[in-house]
């Protein structure tokens, strides 16, 4: 799609990043009534990849996204320093108390993702690129705060086209899980599609950090989550 | 490699970006004396791509680097939007003189590079990431200006483990292309080896931007080019 056909679309296109989760997949719900979208997946040799990417497959199907783009970073196990990469590594049981940067943080890996949305929405024309960044109620990897998205909107400004205007936007980064569930009940959004758990297997954990997150943010906001639990 | 088998290192550890012409080869003489050096290349799907790595693997091969890795972003070449990685936009006819952005800009190309470089570099215990960009004496690409590095440095500090300590550095940034063929006189970098040309073949063509800008770089030094030409 070039620049010239994405503005005969009738509504701004935006690229949104969508790992499958819960948190992506309400961003996809916020944005899908005033956007086209094009939706971007990454697979990073990350546990639960295979699930991970039928979540997205399920999620662009439920949107009818016709423009998405599937990458595929072999690097990042290479490089590993993640128990998400590193299957030496032990996922440590959940500890929502912990001040620490767990385990399962990816070296510097939003920026990897970024680069490629940034890369993509710079030659479809989108002005928009979106992400479910969460800053306070999460893991507390570093590449989730607000000051982060700042500091990369700044480079997206210096190390794209002058004419290029494109510009992250993290709209649940300081929503708790609990407001993130009740926005995207609200948007019906397709919860019964997503997957967040970080191990691979049939059903959810239920013990890991994203799982506790996530079972939290059900359990707060007084609605059943939709997904199995082993 | 550990952090732990880093420190035990005698000098200092710098992550290097090699794409395997001359900027990046003098970037790599200037580290080696006072560096252990790690040698990152990336594969983008760009026209010269085999010849760019067969530099890289000569360049380090001088050098007696032990570790390196090779990544392969095929993505840019499926996102395209480039003469380099885009088959059927053609790499122009070199223009000095040219005020805009030349086809053969790759979008957002060099964040995709420093994301590998610093997600490699925390893993390793770097400090220092090394990358031959060149602001004014060059082909005017946005992700090449000082600019851009310093808020790269930014991000790197706001999105890493707060106990990384890493830098990167653009030691040819202010140079023009003849005080880098000088430098790398001085300092024996393997020119012969070093690839610069945007097109696939035996020779270089002598006629794309980073030919003439290379070309132009010799002849104002007083330095004759060791690779051949068509």
């Amino acid at each position: 799609m070039t620049v010239e056909s994405a503005t005969r679309c009738r509504k701004p296109l935006a690229v949104a990043l969508v790992s499958g989760g819960m948190d992506s997949c309400v961003c996809t719900a916020i944005a899908a009534d005033n956007h086209d979208l094009a939706l971007l997946h990454v697979s990073y040799g990350q546990r639960a990849e295979s699930r991970e990417l039928k979540a997205f497959r399920d999620i662009a199907a439920h949107y009818q996204v016709k423009q998405t783009l599937i990458c595929s970073l072999d690097h990042l196990s290479k490089i590993g320093g993640s128990s998400l990469t590193d299957p030496r590594i032990p996922v440590e049981e959940a500890n929502l108390q912990r001040n620490n940067i767990p385990s399962s943080y990816v070296p510097f890996r939003n920026a990897h993702f970024l680069a490629i949305a940034t890369s993509w929405a710079e030659v479809l024309g989108a002005k928009t690129i979106l992400i479910g960044a969460v800053a306070e109620d999460s893991s507390g990897y570093p590449d989730c705060r607000p000051e982060y998205y700042g500091i990369f909107n700044q480079l997206i400004r210096v190390g794209t086209r002058p004419e290029t205007d494109l510009r992250i936007l993290t709209p649940v980064i300081h929503m708790k899980k609990r407001e993130i569930v009740k926005t995207g009940m609200r948007l019906a959004a397709p919860f019964h599609l997503t997957w967040s758990c970080y191990q691979t297997a049939d059903l959810a954990c239920g013990r890991c950090d994203s799982c506790a997150l996530r079972l939290r943010g059900f359990r707060e906001a007084g609605v059943k989550d939709p997904i199995s639990y082993a």
